[in-house]
C-alpha cells in the first residue's frame, strides 16, 4: 500500500509474528503461518495484507473487505467476511499501530553533520546525531545522542535538547529545555517572547519575557505551532502530551501529562491544564484559568471559567456538554414553533 | 497606482485593447482609442486609469470616481459619472483580473540554480527552473519545467512537482505528488506526519503515517498553511482548489475540484469534501464526515454532521443557514422581552 | 529568577533606584537603600527580590509572598505582608515592565554580517546592523541603522525596513515598507499575495495583487502570523499596534494606532479598524467592514457588521456584550425549565 518511493517495507511477517507484536489473539490457529506482506485500509486491502477496524462507521467496509487479515475488537468479529483471518484485541488501533511500525519502522538518519550547518564551537552535540543543511546551532546549545535537527532549523543560545529527539525542518527554538524522545514538526516556533506589554493612552511599555519553555519527554509538537516562553516563570508541556498543528500556547501556560491538543487550539497566558485532558480542534481557553485532569473540551469551545476534573464541556461560552446539547435542541424547537 | 519599486507596468493599452482582453463591451465606441496607463481603485483612480465596480457597497465610490474608465455590470452602468468610459461585462471582477494581469504580468524568474542550493545528484530538475538560495532538494525529487523553488524551501525525498509550479520561500514539502501550475505561498508545510497515535492510561503508541499528499493542477495554497499526509491512503486536494493562509488539513482529507477554503479553516482527519464547495474563514469540520458539492459553509461554523449537496450551513454546531438566522432573531427577542 | 543561561542580570539596584525607574512612590523611606537583586513572581520571590501585583486573582499570593519588595496599586497595599517594602503606582504592570527591563535590558547583537548571508549588491544596509546566517537580502532592499535580520530570514526585492527594527528568524517579507522600532517574531510571513481570484463554473481567474504592506513605527508582529499585501492599495498596520501569533490579516485591511490583536485572530479583506481597538483571541471579522476606535471584541467573536466607536461586542454573530450575556443566561434558564 505505502508508496515505495517514500516508504520501505520491512515485511513480510506471518500472522503469528504480527499477533505477537500487537499482543492480540488469532481466532483460528491455522492462520498462524499465513504470510502478510503489507498493511492497508479496509477498502483497498488485498488477500496478503492486514487491515484494522477501529471505528464503527467503517463496519460495512469491514464486512466487504478483501483483506487477508484484520485486527478487530471481539465484539465486531462476527461481522467479518468468512475468509478473513482475525487478530482479536480490545484496542485495534493500538494493535494496528504496532503492526504498521513493524512493517515500516522509523527511518534512522545516518548520523552526520552537513558542512553547510553553522555550529558554534561552544555547542555540545551528542554521538549519532544528524544535523541537516543550513542549520544554525548557537552558543552553548546541548543536543543529546541520537537526535536529529533537520534542514533550515535554528537552535538558539543555550537551548538543551535531550536524546532521540527529532526537530524537523525550518523550526526556530530559543530559551527552551527539551527532554528525550521529543518530536517537533516543520515550522514550529518555540521560546519566542510572549505577548507582553502594558498599554494605555500614553503608549505602551514592553514587559521583558524572562522565562523558558520546558518540554518534557515523549512530547510531540505539530507543524507551524507556536509556544511562547514564560514571562516570569516557565511555559511547561508535560510528559507524553501530543500537540497538533497551528496551535498557540501563550506564556506561562502549564500543560500536564498525556494531554491531547488538537489543531488550531489557542491557550491564553498563565492557564494551567491538568493531566490526560483533551482539547479538540479550534478550542480557545482564556488566560489565568485552571482546567482539571481528564477534562474533555469539544471542538470550537470557548472556555472562560475554571473546569473541574473529569468535566466535559462544549460551546462558546463553554458549558457542560449535556447543557449545550439541550440548548441546541431548545433553539431548534423555538425556531420550528415560531414558523408555525 | 502600483508602486514601481515592486511592480513593472507593461502598459499603456487602449480601451479597445482592454475590452478585447477582458471580453467586455465598450458602451461608447468613441472611447476605443482612449489610452489607459494603469489600473487603480475607484477612490484613487485618475483620468488615464481604469477601475472596476464589483461590490454594491462601493456604488457611491463609483459615482464619485475620477477614473477615466471602469469595468462594470450593465445594471450599475447608469450610476457612472458622465465622463467615465465604460466596459460592460456580467463579471467585472473577472474582467478586472484579466486587465490587471495585462498591465502587470507575473514576473518570470530568470532560470537559474543558486550556488548555495543543496541538490541531490539523483534529483531531476526540468528546464527553465529557478532554484533559490539555500534550497534543499533531496534524493529522487522530480521538478517539472518552468517551475520555481524560492529561497529556503526544502523539498524532501522523492517528492514530485509538475510544470509551471511556484513554491515560495521557507516551505517544507515531503511525501507529496504535485501537479502542474500549483502555487504554494511562503511557509506552507505539506506532507508531514498527521496527528496519529493511540493513547490510554498506559501511555501512547504512535500510528505510522504511511500515505501521501496529492495536489492536483492549478491549486493554490496559502502562507503557513499545513497539510498532513495520509495515514493509510492519501490526502487529496482537487484541481483548481484555492486554499488561503493558516489552514489546517488533516490526514486522509479529500477535497474536490474548485473549492474555496478561506483562512484559518481546520478540517479534521478523513473528511471528504465535494466539488465547488466554499468554506469561509475559521470554519471547523469534524473528522470522518462527508460534505457535498456546491456546499456553502459560513465563517466560524462548526460542522459536526454530513452536509448534502447545495446546502448552506452556519453556526456552531452548524445548522441550515435559515435556521441559524432565525435562532439569532429569537434569542434577541427573548433578551428584549426579558428586559421589559 | 531568570535562568542565567538565557538572561544576563544587570542588577542589583536599590529600591530607591527602582522607584525612580518606574516613577513609583516608596511607602517607607527607610526602604530606599534596600538592595534588590532580581525580579520574580509573587509565589517564588525571595527577600532580595521585587515582585508585582497586577491582577486581583493573585491577591492571596501577594499576602503570602516572601518577596522583599513589590510594586502595587495603593488600594491593594493594605494586604501586603508586614515585612514587604512597597512601591506604589497606579499601573503596577507598567512599573514592573520598566523595572524588569532595568534588570534585563534587551541584548544588543554585535553588529555583523554573517558570511553565509546572501546580500544583493544593490541593497543598502545601515550602520550597526546584524544580518544573520543564511539570510537572503534581495535587490534594492533598504535597512536602517541598528536593525537586525536574524538567521534564515528572507527580505525580498525593494522592501524598506527602518531603524532599530528586529526581524527574527525564518521570516519572509516582500512588497513592504516598514517603519522604525518594529519587531517581527520568527516565522511571520508578510507581503505575499492575498487570496484573490474570480471563480465560476468555467474555472478561475487570478486577480493580480498589486499593493503593499505598510507597517508603521513601534509595531510588533507575532510568530507565524501572516499579513497579505494589498490587492489595489495597501494593507496598513498603524503605529504601536501589537499583533500576536498565528494572526491572519488579509489584503487591504487597515488597522489603526495602538490596537491589540490577540493570537489566531482573522481579519478578512478590506476591513478597516480604528485606533486603540482590542481584538481578543480567535476573533474573526468579515470583509469590507468598518470597526471603530476603542472597540473591544471578546474572544472567539464573529463580527459580521460594522461596529461603532467604543462598542464592546461578543459572540458569533457578535452582538453587544450585554445582550450576549443575557442570551446565555436565558438559554441556561430554558434548559433548566425544560428539565423540570
Amino acid at each position: 500500500m505505502a508508496d515505495p518511493r517514500f516508504y520501505h517495507n520491512s515485511g513480510p511477517f506471518t500472522l503469528g509474528e504480527l499477533a505477537k507484536i500487537c499482543q492480540g489473539i488469532i481466532t483460528n490457529e491455522h492462520d498462524c503461518d499465513k504470510v502478510i506482506h503489507d498493511v492497508a485500509a479496509l477498502s483497498v486491502a488485498t488477500s496478503d495484507q492486514i487491515s484494522f477496524l477501529n471505528n464503527i462507521r467503517y463496519l460495512q467496509s469491514f464486512s466487504e473487505s478483501q483483506a487477508g487479515a484484520c485486527v478487530v475488537h471481539p465484539e465486531q468479529a462476527p461481522s467479518a467476511p468468512p475468509t478473513m483471518a482475525l487478530i482479536l484485541t480490545p484496542t485495534p488501533y493500538r494493535a494496528y499501530g504496532l503492526i504498521a511500525a513493524a512493517f515500516y519502522p522509523e527511518t534512522i538518519l545516518t548520523p552526520s553533520i552537513h558542512p553547510s550547518a553553522i555550529i558554534s564551537s561552544s555547542a555540545t552535540i551528542g554521538e549519532h546525531c544528524f544535523i541537516g543543511p543550513g542549520c544554525v546551532i548557537e552558543e552553548h546549545v546541548k543536543i543529546g545522542m541520537h537526535s536529529s535537527i533537520a534542514a533550515g532549523t535554528i537552535i538558539k543560545t543555550a537551548v538543551e535538547i535531550g536524546e532521540h529527539c527529532h526537530i524537523k525542518e525550518n523550526c526556530v527554538i530559543s530559551h527552551s529545555i527539551i527532554g528525550n524522545n521529543v518530536t517537533i514538526l516543520p515550522g514550529a516556533k518555540i521560546g519566542q517572547a510572549g505577548f507582553g506589554f502594558f498599554m494605555d493612552n500614553q503608549g505602551y511599555v514592553n514587559i521583558p519575557q524572562l522565562g523558558r519553555v520546558i518540554i518534557n519527554d515523549n512530547v510531540e509538537i505539530g507543524s507551524n505551532t507556536t509556544i511562547d516562553r514564560g514571562a516570569a516563570g516557565d511555559t511547561i508541556i508535560g510528559k507524553g502530551t501530543q500537540i497538533d498543528n497551528l496551535v498557540q500556547i501563550a506564556h506561562n501556560v502549564h500543560i500536564g501529562k498525556g494531554c491531547i491538543i488538537v489543531a488550531q487550539v489557542g491557550i491564553a497566558g498563565s492557564t494551567k491544564i491538568g493531566d490526560h485532558t483533551i482539547l479538540a480542534g479550534q478550542v480557545g481557553i482564556a488566560g489565568h484559568l485552571s482546567i482539571g485532569n481528564n477534562v474533555k473540551i469539544a471542538a470550537q469551545s470557548g472556555v472562560m471559567r475554571n473546569v473541574e476534573d473529569n468535566e466535559t464541556v462544549s460551546g462558546s461560552p463553554a458549558v457542560p456538554s449535556g447543557q449545550w446539547h439541550r440548548q441546541n435542541i431548545i433553539l431548534k424547537k423555538l425556531v420550528t414553533k415560531n414558523k408555525e
